[in-house]
C-alpha cells in the first residue's frame, strides 16, 4: 500500500478521538481510505519517504471531516426566495411549487452545486434527506453527483404518503420499491463511502402503516430511519390533535427508535420524549441555524447530551439557512445554546467539534469508522489554514475552528484517503462551469414553475 | 473633478436609500470623496470616459460600507484566549491580566491587523472604544493605523475612573486631558474621516461626577458619548443596588441622553428604558454574536426598532466574539430575533442592511452623510461577489448579502472614493508581512504578561 501512502505533517492535529487530544504540531498518515497513524511532532523519515502525496499543513489545523447529517440538496437552487417565513408558509409558498417542476438533470446540478459547497465547508460526508421523486430518476441523480465528487454520501432516500402535494407523495409500496432500486446500484460502493436508508419525510406527511413498512424494509438492509421530529410546536400541536401524541411517542408506538434512527431538529421535546430517545439510542441532527432562520425554536442540546443522546449537526436544505457552512453551523450550535440558558460555560469547542464530526458518524450509521483522527478510521482529513485576519492570533485551536474558521480557510479536503481539494482547488472538475450550468437550471426550473425570481431577469 | 471619477458598474447596487432601491443592473458614480450619481442599467458612455478608475461588478452586488459600530479593536489579540465564561469572569480571568502590558507598538499592530479584518469583511467604518492608555502613545497608535489604511475611524477614547484595575483607570481630569490631545491631532481629518470622541467604559466603571465632565466636554467639541449599556443581567443588579437606578434612567439622571450618545449593547431594558431612549434620540450599538457568546442575553432588537430608535450594529471586541464579521453580525441580527421571538417574519434583511450601514453613520454621528448609495454621500461602497457555491444562484440580492455573503466575498472596498482593496487584494499594504508581525507582537504581550498560551510555544 506504500504506493497510496498520504502524510500531513507540519500543523496542529485536532483528533477529536476519545481523549480530544491535540498534536501541535502532529501528523497524519494514512495508507489507501484508512488512517494508519498518528504522532506528535514532525513525521518519521520513513513516513516521508513511503508517501506518495505530502501535504505540509504548517500554519494549519488538521481535522477529522465533518458530517453535514441533514440536508436537502436540492434546495440550494431555492435560497433566498421565501425568506422570513414560518416552516409551513414557507413550505407552501415556495418550496413544494418549485419542487414539482424537479427532474433528474436539474436536481444533478443542485447536488452537485451543493455538495461543493459542502466540500468546500470541510464536510466530507453528507445526509441528502431527497424526497422529491416527481422524476423517478432524481435519487440516482443525486447519487451519481455524490459519487462523481468522492464525497461520502447517505441517501436518506424521503417519502411522504399524505398531507402533501399530490406530486410529492408516494405509497409505502412505491416507495420500497424505488427505495431497493436505488439502494441496489449505491449502496455499500466504495466500503460504504455509499449508503442508502429510508426517510419518511415528516410525522404529518407519513400514515402510521407505511411507517411501520418502510421502518422495517430499512431495517432488512442493516440500514436506518431518517426522519423530521418535532421542528416546530405547531407541528406537535398537530399532533397531539390527530393521534394524541407529541412526535417521539408516536414514533415509540411504532417501534421507529432505536440507534440506527436520526431524529432531524427535535427542538420540542419533553422530558419524557428526550428520555425515549436516550434509551432508545437513537440519533439527534441538531440544524441550528435553520432553527433560527425559520424561528423553529431551540432544541434541548444540553439536555441531550447530559442523557448522553448523540447529537449530529446539520445546515439543514440551504432553503431554509441559507447556506450550507458547517462552521457556520458549529458557532451557531455553541452561541445558540449559551444565550438561551444565559450560561457562557454550557458548550465549548471540543464538544462542538465532537457534534460535528463523531455525531455525524453516528448519524451515518458508522459510529466510530470516521469522526476521528485515529488509527484504523477511514481517512476523511481537513486541513484548515489558520492565518487570515479573521483567525490569527491562535490561542486554542479547537476554539479557533469553531468560533474563527470559515469555508474560506479550507485549505485541503480528503475523503478515504483521496484529495479532493488541494490548496484550495477542487481537483478535476471544473467549478466555475458547474456553478454557471446549475444557475441555468435553476433558471429553467422557476420559469417551469413560473416562479418570479431576480434570476429570470 | 474627472481625474478622481470612480465608476462601478454592471453589478446590483443595493442603495439602502430611505426607498430600499436596488438597480439591478446600476452603477455608482464617485467624485472625489462623494457619491456623484447613480443610475440603473448600463453606465453612460460620458460617466465612463470621465472615470480613471472603473470597477465592472458584473456577478456581484454593490453596497454601502458597513459601520462596526463597537469595538474594541486591541482584543484581536486575546480571542480564543478565554472561551465559554461570562462577562465578568472573562473581563478578570483574561482580558484585563493582558490589557495592563499592553504598549503603543503592540496596540499599534493590533489596530492594524484588526482593521484589516474590518476592511475585509466590508466595514469602511470602525468605532473603536479604547480604554487601554497604560501607555500614553496608544491612543495616537492606533489613530495612526486607521489613517495609514485609510478606514473611516472614530476613536471613542474610553476611560474608567472606579472598579477597574488600578493601571486601567484614569480620573475625568487625565482622562479629558488626553482626549483633547489626541482630539487635536486626529480629529476632522480628510473631512471628518476621522473623529475622536468620549467613552466612559461602563456603568459600575465610571462615578457620575466624572460622567458629567466628559459628556460636557465632549458636547463642547460637538462630539459624543459612548459607552457600554446593560449589557448583562448582573450588572443591571448591580446598578440597582448600588444606584437604585436601571442604567438609562442612571445615564438619563446625569443628562448624557440625546442623539450624540452611542448605548452598546443595550441588552436589559425595560419598557420605561426603551421610551428614554427614543426620546433622546440616542443610538444603541447591537452585538448579536458577542451577546451570545458571553451568554448576555438578547436584545429587545424589534422593540427599539418600533419605537424608531436607530439601531447600529457592531461584532462588539474579537475577544467576545471571536471574529470581526459584518456578515455574521447582520445574519446574527436576523437569525436571534427570529429564533427568540418564535415569528420569522419580525426581520427582513432591508431592514439589517439599513442597520449595518446607516444606523452606524448615526452612530458615528453622521447620519445621512455616509451608509446609503445616494448621491452627495460619502463614496464608501463595498463591491461583493455572489458567484461562489454559498452564495448562488441568487433570486435576492438584498437577501443573498445578509444570508449568504461572506467576508470571502469582498472583493473591492471604497472609502472616501478611495480603492482600499481591489479584486481581493488590499492595496499598498504587506499583509501577510502586518499579521505576522502582529502575532509575534502578540506572543510577546502574553511574554510580558505571563499569560499562558500556544501562541508562546
Amino acid at each position: 500500500m506504500a504506493g497510496s501512502g498520504l502524510l500531513i505533517h507540519g500543523g496542529a492535529v485536532v483528533t477529536v478521538d476519545d481523549e480530544g487530544a491535540v498534536h501541535d504540531p502532529g501528523w497524519v498518515y494514512a495508507e489507501g481510505n484508512r488512517i494508519a497513524e498518528v504522532g506528535s511532532g514532525s513525521a518519521p523519515a520513513a513516513r516521508r519517504r513511503g508517501a506518495d502525496r505530502v501535504i505540509d499543513a504548517t500554519g494549519a489545523a488538521v481535522m477529522p471531516g465533518m458530517v453535514n447529517a441533514h440536508t436537502h440538496l436540492f434546495q440550494g437552487f431555492f435560497r433566498g426566495l421565501a425568506d422570513d417565513r414560518a416552516l409551513l408558509d414557507w413550505l407552501r409558498d415556495c418550496i413544494w411549487p418549485g419542487a414539482v417542476h424537479l427532474d433528474g438533470p436539474t436536481a444533478y446540478l443542485a447536488a452537485l452545486a451543493g455538495l461543493i459547497e459542502n466540500l468546500r465547508t470541510g464536510a466530507t460526508t453528507v445526509i441528502d434527506h431527497q424526497y422529491v421523486h416527481v422524476d423517478s430518476t432524481i435519487d440516482d441523480a443525486v447519487c451519481s453527483a455524490a459519487d462523481e465528487l468522492g464525497v461520502r454520501f447517505l441517501l436518506a432516500r424521503g417519502w411522504a404518503d399524505r398531507n402533501y402535494p399530490e406530486p410529492l407523495m408516494e405509497t409505502a409500496e412505491v416507495a420500497v420499491e424505488r427505495a431497493r432500486a436505488v439502494r441496489g446500484r449505491w449502496d455499500g460502493r466504495d466500503d460504504d463511502r455509499m449508503r442508502v436508508e429510508l426517510a419518511p419525510l415528516i410525522p404529518w406527511g407519513c400514515s402510521d402503516e407505511a411507517m411501520r413498512a418502510t421502518v422495517a424494509e430499512a431495517r432488512s438492509w442493516g440500514r436506518g430511519t431518517h426522519i423530521h421530529c418535532a421542528e416546530t410546536a405547531v407541528e406537535v400541536e398537530m399532533s397531539l390533535e390527530e393521534r394524541g401524541m407529541r412526535h417521539v411517542p408516536w414514533l415509540e408506538s411504532l417501534g421507529v427508535l432505536g440507534s440506527d434512527v436520526q431524529l432531524a431538529h427535535s427542538v420540542w421535546l419533553d422530558e419524557g420524549e428526550l428520555d425515549l430517545i436516550a434509551e432508545s439510542g437513537s440519533v439527534v441532527v441538531h440544524c441550528p441555524v435553520s432553527n433560527m432562520y425559520l424561528a423553529s425554536g431551540v432544541a434541548p442540546v444540553i439536555e441531550m447530551r447530559r442523557r448522553g443522546i448523540a447529537v449530529a449537526l446539520a445546515s439543514d436544505g440551504p432553503g431554509s439557512n441559507n447556506r450550507q457552512d458547517m462552521f457556520e453551523v458549529m458557532k451557531a450550535t455553541a452561541l445558540l445554546q449559551k444565550v438561551h440558558h444565559l450560561d457562557a460555560t454550557v458548550l465549548e469547542p471540543a464538544e462542538v467539534l465532537h457534534m460535528a464530526c463523531r455525531g455525524g458518524a453516528a448519524a451515518f450509521g458508522l459510529p466510530g469508522a470516521f469522526g476521528a483522527i485515529a488509527v484504523g478510521q477511514r481517512a476523511d482529513l481537513v486541513v484548515v489554514d489558520l492565518r487570515s485576519p479573521f483567525v490569527m492570533p491562535v490561542h486554542r485551536v479547537p476554539s479557533a475552528l469553531v468560533y474563527n474558521a470559515t469555508p474560506r480557510d479550507v485549505r485541503d479536503v480528503i475523503v478515504d484517503g483521496r484529495v479532493l481539494i488541494g490548496d484550495g482547488e477542487l481537483i478535476g472538475v471544473d467549478e466555475p462551469g458547474v456553478l454557471a450550468r446549475a444557475e441555468a437550471a435553476a433558471r429553467k426550473l422557476f420559469e417551469r414553475a413560473e416562479i418570479p425570481t431576480r434570476l429570470r431577469g
